[in-house]
């Protein structure tokens, strides 16, 4: 069994051949549209969420085939949600992945238009190609991304973000907006995976849930944290923007500290929650090790 | 039977209650996102998409629930594109079926996220009830609107359109933008429709397609004959709006003459692609009449 490290650039480097051949060619008019989507999704980004649904797949028995598309529509919803975040009107940010953001290279219309088509792609992904032996089944799929993008999904969750700048918020308060804005696709990402494959009873599917919820708090927690202490060549964006933009962070509510105590805390639980899976899940436990101590 | 108008304003009035229902109630949290998009959606427009969902229902003999949620999962794509044309990087307008736009009466960001929010409920609606009585037929329903919606449907259209600006277009190139523009929600509205039933063949289904090809089309030129010759308070929105944007319109290419003849010609040949239908297709020719001959 390769190590993680190689199994995750395996799969990092297939997936962007796959995100290449879903995404519309940049020669398909209309072309500056279809150049900008190409440039906001590809070459970019950890690809967490993609990996978090290999691992879920690998566990589920799933056929690769099949988690790639459901990788690739998650994925695609996460893009346009950056592209929208990073307009003047939202975080107004200039720089992602260490490229200019969307409406800085190309325009706000285009940007605006982006997002918008790259969410649509997604649905379209989710409703082309076959990804379960159930059509039921994959009805429910679409229903399942559909919740986890919209105003009790990611969405919602940024908007409570917006509401919040400037506010002091509790911690169940800062909690209840990732879970939505950033756990919400990571749970998607998760429990898609698994549905590609056929093993998995609601019990075990729920264990997978809480296992995403777990490390998608994690997830925003370290991120908090690499936000005050890392530099902007290191991550890729803008550093120390959450605390120009007086946003409030686990960081400022609990001090850096306790911050990354919680996001040990929650690791723990996150593994707590794959124990009756055995070796099947190793991925999935590479993955929560990976989210809570990486750098960047 | 009753007359077009008693059917229409019934389905009208019935539809506003099904939004109703359908949309987060603004008590929910995010609450101030949901207003908003309550706000866009309910108490305005002609509902000319789901009507003609509804048409195309009672030709293939739906059963009106189900072709409710269609409609729906159509005018909340064609909501959000309102919401996101109306906004100050696009179009920038500041009225909409005669209140301000949402980005007016709450704030840009919000418009942004009422726009992502209501088309992933389009996709939830379309994935979380019953619309056939085969799931796989369904799955293809998800997939008609997520291509009419995206970048080579709806926003495609919008990218062609903001690329027109300032520029001279050709007819073809005048009427592909429209196509694409208008058109594609169109057709899928009256697809998605006659999907909810059983008993068309695809030459039925290809027959309703072309009719709405030629609908979607007219449409738009009685769009461009009334921005040019009614006045603001009579459209709801701002008149005069394309000229003053320097925009290609059916009026200032063919002129208002030729624009209205090209208008009966495409009634013309909708009604001739009806042909085959008899009664069953009465709504659907009168909202063809409605369409061509309305005045706002």
């Amino acid at each position: 069994m390769p190590d993680f490290q190689t199994w995750a650039s395996a799969h990092q480097h297939r997936f962007e051949d796959v995100l290449k051949t879903l995404l519309p060619q940049a020669s398909l008019a209309p072309q500056r549209l279809h150049a900008a989507m190409r440039y906001s999704v590809l070459d970019g980004g950890k690809r967490v969420r993609p990996l978090l649904a290999f691992a879920a797949g690998e566990l589920a028995g799933a056929e690769q085939q099949r988690v790639d598309i459901a990788a690739a529509a998650v994925e695609l919803i996460h893009a346009y949600s950056l592209v929208h975040d990073d307009m003047p009107c939202m975080d107004d940010d200039v720089l992602r992945r260490g490229k200019p953001t969307c409406h800085v290279e190309y325009d706000e219309a285009t940007a605006l238009l982006v997002g918008d088509s790259l969410q649509s792609l997604a649905f379209q992904l989710l409703s082309e190609h076959v990804l379960s032996d159930n059509p039921a089944g994959q009805l429910q799929m679409v229903k399942l991304l559909a919740v986890a993008s919209g105003s009790r999904g990611m969405a919602g969750g940024q908007a409570f973000d917006l509401a919040s700048v400037g506010k002091e918020l509790t911690l169940p308060e800062l909690e209840f907006m990732h879970i939505h804005k950033t756990g919400a696709l990571i749970r998607a990402a998760i429990l898609l995976g698994a549905h590609c494959g056929n093993g998995l009873d609601a019990a075990q599917l729920a264990k997978l849930d809480h296992f995403g919820k777990c490390v998608g708090l994690a997830f925003q927690v370290v991120d908090d944290v690499l936000d005050a202490e890392a530099d902007t060549a290191t991550l890729g964006k803008t550093a120390g923007k959450d605390a120009d933009n007086d946003k409030p962070t686990y960081v400022t509510l609990l001090g850096a500290a306790q911050a990354k105590k919680m996001a040990a805390e929650l690791h723990a639980e996150a593994m707590e929650s794959l124990s009756e899976f055995g070796a099947r899940a190793q991925r999935l436990r590479e993955l929560a090790d990976f989210i809570v101590i990486r750098k960047y």
